[in-house]
């Protein structure tokens, strides 16, 4: 083992993100020591049982006190009071980072509690799936990924090399933006299309003239698709809502006036507008299956024969 | 080989679904004899490229006249013109039948040029891939799926059966409903997310703010997932769009109501809805797994860690 980047690694939070965390500092001996704290007690005996670090507690102010690097990586709307309690037990020269989806809400929330003496330095793995909890991590998550640093003027350049160093070594590449900038990008990418997913799902539920079973049934028809993103942890995604607000109210007027305006070329029979969007939109995938950011396997290689067989039988 | 189900299958469009279909038939030998008919002489020399059957030609008047069962598989917007050709020159007893993603409209176009000699009975294979084009079909297609008829009342009980067995000999499960029915079910289930997945791909296409690069580049925090439909051939969507215009409407209508409902909860910080509504999607997610017709396994299980290797030098 080479000398690890850092001696003592602390995570806060050990849920999808801390746990993967977790799984590829020892996979990949980033840390000598790794402390693992949560609020929670069942999910600190969780990751207990999955050995998932050295030392384990439900108090942040002690999970600190000897942290090189801190990550904390909670739902954004509880950056604050986790950086509350932690600034006045960081040690002389600490990097103290996030992986929250929203990053100008954090950067208020957290900055002012963390002392001059420290380093703080938002971030956000572009990595996850739909599941959470210290179960569903794997050591794999940031490989191949992206991960945005959003450091604001005048943080120390070394702490931004060796964050940023960390971050390579889990696997991602490492790019820097404003935090505003992270936010009205990740609005579009992400909060959006959750937000779309979950709406479509209980526009569908709440039907009358179709039954919930017919919905499922027949979901491989696209429906499918949108339950995944709307299967996402509901905290975490209500408090990227609360926390991006200005960002997300702007793509979703934007996606509004976008579909009254389809839904008159629906209206009106206006196949020539309707074929031109259609096929405007596969020139998107292309590139983004040639940035391989996705599979151009069809329907993304999933494999459902084995389970499809109950179909049969329902 | 056991005695085929059909002497004559003509196959009349040679697409995703018509090439898979050829596919089906000659690997588990439903037909003695296949005919292919196309109207693009292009798609006729790549079928015949594929070997996908015995006879190739323009002609769908010649294609037909010998044939026990004819399926067409076209954009739903050219059935009648389809049904208007073949009519003619079908035999006695011939069954004819489509796969088209709307059916009130397609009984309406076809119906009427079908003469009482023979069966017309619509239907719809819930299967598909974003991929279009007969090198894009396959044999497995329609393996596990569903398949729903909506014959008319007072078709030929033994035609509805023989038309029965040939889809459970391509692996599917059959189901009947009326046509308004299957119009409004898949309205919800495939029209409306593939016509939300256009659009949000289009909102982010004329986004000035954030770059097309920066959509692509962290895409996977989402957004790629709607750019799969997206993706889906632009003729057959424009014209499910413009033959299921009523009941497409009316769940356009219940979507925007319900999306200006959470975006007022995103404006006014309304965090118990958004949880609420949040919690409730995941247990249709959990249903459509449970009933095979979606994988459990994370992000649809795809594998791009090969593909991301990109990311890291562009």
């Amino acid at each position: 083992m080479t000398d690890p980047l850092f001696e003592n690694v602390t995570l806060i939070g050990i849920g999808l993100i801390g746990s993967s965390l977790a799984r590829v500092i020892r996979a990949k001996g980033l840390a000598r020591h790794v402390t693992i704290a949560t609020r929670s007690a069942p999910t600190l005996e969780a990751a207990r049982a999955l050995d998932l670090g050295h030392a384990y507690t439900l108090s942040n102010a002690e999970a600190v006190a000897d942290a090189d690097l801190v990550i904390v990586s909670v739902p954004v709307g509880a950056s604050e009071a986790v950086a509350r309690e932690i600034g006045p037990h960081l040690k002389r020269g600490a990097i103290v980072t996030d992986v929250g989806s929203t990053k100008a809400s954090v950067v208020r929330q957290m900055q002012p509690h963390i002392p001059e003496t420290a380093h703080f330095i938002a971030g956000h793995p572009i990595a996850g799936t739909e599941q959470s909890g210290p179960e569903s991590g794997f050591a794999e998550l940031f490989e191949g990924r992206w991960c945005i640093l959003t450091p604001t003027p005048g943080t120390d350049a070394d702490a931004i090399a060796r964050l940023k160093a960390f971050w390579e070594a889990c696997g991602s590449t490492v790019e820097e933006m404003d935090p505003e900038h992270h936010d009205l990008v990740l609005a579009i990418v992400s909060h959006l299309p959750h937000i779309i997913a979950y709406n479509i799902v209980g526009t569908a539920d709440d039907l009358e003239t179709v039954t919930k079973s017919e919905v499922i049934k027949y979901s491989a028809s696209g429906f499918r698709d949108f339950t995944r993103l709307a299967a996402s942890d509901p905290v975490m995604w209500r408090d990227v809502c609360l926390h991006n607000r200005d960002a997300i109210l702007e793509m979703l007027a934007r996606f509004s006036e976008d579909l009254a305006s389809l839904q008159r070329a629906v209206r009106w029979g206006d196949g020539d507008k309707l074929f031109d969007l259609f096929t405007r939109t596969r020139g998107i995938r292309r590139s983004i299956v040639e940035a391989g950011q996705d599979t151009d396997v069809p329907n993304f290689g999933r494999n459902v024969l084995k389970q499809d067989a109950k179909a049969g039988s329902s």
